[in-house]
């Protein structure tokens, strides 16, 4: 955001100029800007693009920001997220990398609704050096939230179920990779045997273990092995259930950025965007590593994405 | 074994003189041997130690092999396996780290069952130079039927659910490491995002694809991210459903065989036990590292194995 709405009352700058939405697998966030990008209002629901039934898009869509939308008819309406995937309400085909914020602004896939045409931001793609592609949906509109127009190469991590990985030069997302990190957490605590010994997730979490799981990962062996020793040391008395969610998410937070080691050693800083949690375990981590972190939280980065796209696409004036 | 029974008919070499036992978690094989080690008569049931009911395993087992039992009412009974977890009959405790087959042999544990005393073959434990616990459960039995008194430093390789890999020093076992790769492409295939693109188990192993994803463990980025290439890769039609489970497995041997680099560049061979088809996926990929190997069958490590220990505790005679 460029900056807050000063003071209250009349004036251009404390209505609506843009509604931006956040629309995911599961959630549903809405944020009404103002010109300044200042955030006037948001709302949030549990009506991600998997719980609204028979692609009724146009319709969750008019339940969940009905009367904002009548209350700003002229407002543009720009969306990221998995809302434009193939199982999302219109599918935008992903912009392919190097790509900036100005890409993805020309690129704004439209979706007529009523009088109005919706913009979604489209994901990007990416080709690695041995020809393995890689996407993001989503996270695109957070980075150049997050990084405005930073200069030189720097890279953003964005932890999650999904974890992404962006090396940036310039302002321009060069190449990203994915890490399945917690993914892999979630079905080997539920559905391998290292469930058995590990307590559920109401346990509070173990600092002590994630940094015993953080330093095994840097040993010979591999994920492969080092996963087995949450089976084994439970066997032997030496993790206890409690400790070995934590345990688990340093060995597998710690392989993850093991497999990141060359974009590590390239960059000064890595920008971790996500929420307060899980972000501090990978600022750990990272320092660990004797690499210097700054955060941004998941809605901000989104929301100045949003506006940042908006504003390139001319939909939104620039920063009074 | 030492080596066939010469001839048909009578003579001592062509009795009964052991039944061995390789009692796992899912499966029981029982083996008639004689005094010179061949096998006389074999015996398979889906009976592993999670299918006996209520721990009624002296009742499962005189059920099996109750007939062989009573036509040779003095030959010893050696087993190895699950069977003498803390979930099987009785629990042996593991031997420690480093043992050869005579320490095995010296800690057999005893197991009344009518007249007689069985003998459950215990397994190894080793804690690896950071303090981290493993454990093996029947896979010592195939390790020392397999290698006999092979001298020098060797490394024994079991794939499976549990993959076991043994470095090995005179005929002695110094430590070993389990890698989860069978368990973890059997979640992931079940139960995470990369299902939703991969054919089911009757697909056609692909060698082309297996090769490619043994290919891809070598690069940058670490399994993690390895393995949401699944996943894109089948987005951009790079990876068709029936290559994908063959590439997810050459990803992660891939992988395995990349944790056990410090043990692999240590030896000048591996032997490879197990079954076929798999066993032949380890060989191909320990070979495109430029490692020799050895294969051995299953059965024939087990009842080798089986046959040594008894003959070290002196419950069989030495080979004729």
């Amino acid at each position: 955001m460029g900056y807050a709405p000063g003071g209250s009352g009349g004036g251009e700058a404390v209505e609506t100029a843009l509604i931006a939405v956040d629309w995911g697998t599961s959630n549903f966030r809405a944020y009404d800007v103002d010109a300044t990008g200042a955030i006037r209002d948001r709302r949030a629901a549990p009506q991600g693009i998997l719980q609204v039934p028979d692609g009724a898009f146009a319709d969750a869509f008019a339940d969940l920001v009905g009367d904002w939308l009548e209350a700003a008819p002229d407002a543009p309406v720009v969306m990221s997220g998995m809302i434009g995937s193939r199982s999302g309400w219109s599918e935008a085909a992903y912009a392919a990398c190097p790509a900036d914020a100005a890409a993805l602004a020309q690129s704004l896939h439209p979706v007529p609704f009523g009088a109005r045409t919706l913009s979604i931001v489209p994901g990007l793609s990416t080709v690695g050096p041995s020809g393995v592609h890689d996407v993001i949906r989503g996270e695109e509109t957070q980075i150049f939230g997050a990084l405005g127009d930073t200069a030189g190469r720097t890279a953003v991590c964005l932890p999650g179920t999904h974890a992404k990985w962006a090396d940036v030069a310039d302002g321009r997302v060069t190449g990203f990779r994915t890490a399945m990190t917690g993914e892999v957490f979630a079905v080997m605590a539920e559905h391998s045997i290292l469930g058995r010994t590990m307590a559920g997730p109401e346990a509070p979490a173990d600092a002590a273990a994630f940094a015993r799981g953080l330093a095994r990962a840097d040993e010979a062996g591999g994920l492969l092995h080092h996963a087995f020793g949450v089976r084994a040391e439970a066997l032997f008395d030496a993790l206890k259930p409690a400790a070995a969610r934590s345990y688990l998410s340093g060995l597998l937070i710690g392989h993850e950025l093991g497999g990141m080691a060359d974009i590590l050693a390239a960059v000064p800083e890595v920008t971790v965007i996500g929420a307060d949690a899980l972000s501090a375990l990978y600022v750990e981590a990272l320092a660990g590593r004797g690499v210097a972190t700054r955060r941004v939280a998941g809605d901000t980065a989104v929301v100045d994405g949003l506006v940042r796209v908006a504003r390139l696409a001319r939909l939104l004036k620039d920063a009074p």
